[in-house]
């Protein structure tokens, strides 16, 4: 996969992407990522890539040609096509569903604004695809472009170790995850539950299934619509609701 | 505000932390954050953080000696209460009114685990809160902090300029922000709408407002049942409805 992004303060990223399983997939060419300072394609001597508001108001901005410019100038795609993606919080709300789209995806492109609006022709003529990691205002796109981009590239094929599998992950069976427990057994007096050191394998799973169940149930009831649930764990459900 | 951030990846930080609004919000000492790598105090000489997990099956899961002993290293908190919270799919979903919430404490600790789950007990007897920001797996922690901690801070007071002011964000109003034009007037053919160029402020407001309505209607329905609509808005969504 090629991913390329567009913004202001391309320093932000190397910290990231320089860092654990971002660094492994470049390292094993399942990626590459490049970032580039739209600010070098504004086409006009200022270098200046926002300008106040048709129809006044506060804030900032982005302007078409710098965006539009930085996109023309990457290098041709393999396939002829690319996603070009807004990171704003306008956008389509960001799940793991649609980072398993994104995936399969040979390339994405992600632009970042920073603080500033876009210039509603951005979205309209060159994106493919708007946004949004949450109902929550950030300073920029910046951290939304790294977040959809450490959750996509951890999909791709031979990233993941077996230790770090994506097979157990939260969202995966539609289910929170159940509790875990680690040594030593008994913490400042807080114990692991006695059935996790029995061997009992079958034991052991039906706890972790109604622990999972009980927690989403607790914590987020959206999610049991669309859980894949056998009839006992239905009516466990209800008798849960009845206490 | 006093920030602590604790990761085993304290390097991913450097370029978020030291850019932008937030190093601004730091140099202004309106906000002061240190990152702890807890591998330092694992409690045992191989500096082992993680463990396999009691009953069995893929991951592996942070101990807790590590992260209480990390919290319980941090200087001591000016007025004796700070929030420790732990970043997990599993935690409430992080937005707009949490950020608000969270940006009123003088004191904030952030938990960042790396593809691990966490040891029971940090849940149930250290952390005072489980945020999530959003419904997909991260390959740690890290990012959901520093999102986060870069959505808290720019509430801070003092951190941003009247040109990045947060009045009209997003999220403020209860709907999604109308488009914005800049300059060109005409960009590769593609116009400002004219209401924009006509000076007449009354019909800019009335086109904004209506853009907004329109827009969060289109994009995200959800929004409109807790904003606040006059009479003549319902109206007008009722015949847009209508079409």
């Amino acid at each position: 996969m090629k991913i390329h992004i567009l913004s202001l303060f391309p320093e932000m990223f190397t910290g990231v992407f320089n860092s654990s399983i971002l660094k492994k997939a470049q390292e094993k060419n399942e990626v590459s990522i490049d970032v580039v300072n739209f600010r070098e394609y504004s086409g006009n001597k200022h270098h200046q890539v926002d300008d106040y508001p048709y129809g006044g108001g506060a804030g900032m901005v982005l302007k078409p040609e710098p965006i539009f410019n930085a996109v023309e100038a990457l290098p041709p795609s393999t396939n002829g096509k690319r996603r070009i993606i807004l990171l704003c919080p306008q956008g389509e709300r960001f799940n793991q569903q649609k980072a398993e789209e994104l995936a399969k995806e040979e390339e994405l492109v992600f632009i970042c604004g920073h603080y500033e609006g876009y210039d509603e022709r951005i979205r309209e003529h060159l994106v493919t695809d708007e946004i949004s990691i949450g109902d929550f205002v950030l300073t920029g796109g910046e951290l939304a472009a790294m977040t959809v981009v450490d959750s996509v590239v951890r999909l791709l094929p031979n990233v993941l170790g077996k230790a770090a599998s994506h097979e157990q992950d939260s969202f995966s069976t539609g289910l929170l995850e159940h509790p875990h427990y680690t040594r030593p057994v008994e913490y400042r007096g807080y114990k692991v539950p006695d059935v996790l050191l029995s061997g009992n394998h079958a034991a052991i799973d039906k706890w972790r299934r109604d622990q999972s169940l009980k927690r989403t149930f607790d914590r987020r009831n959206d999610l049991l619509e669309n859980a894949d649930l056998t009839e006992a764990e239905k009516q466990m459900l209800q008798s849960i609701k009845g206490l």
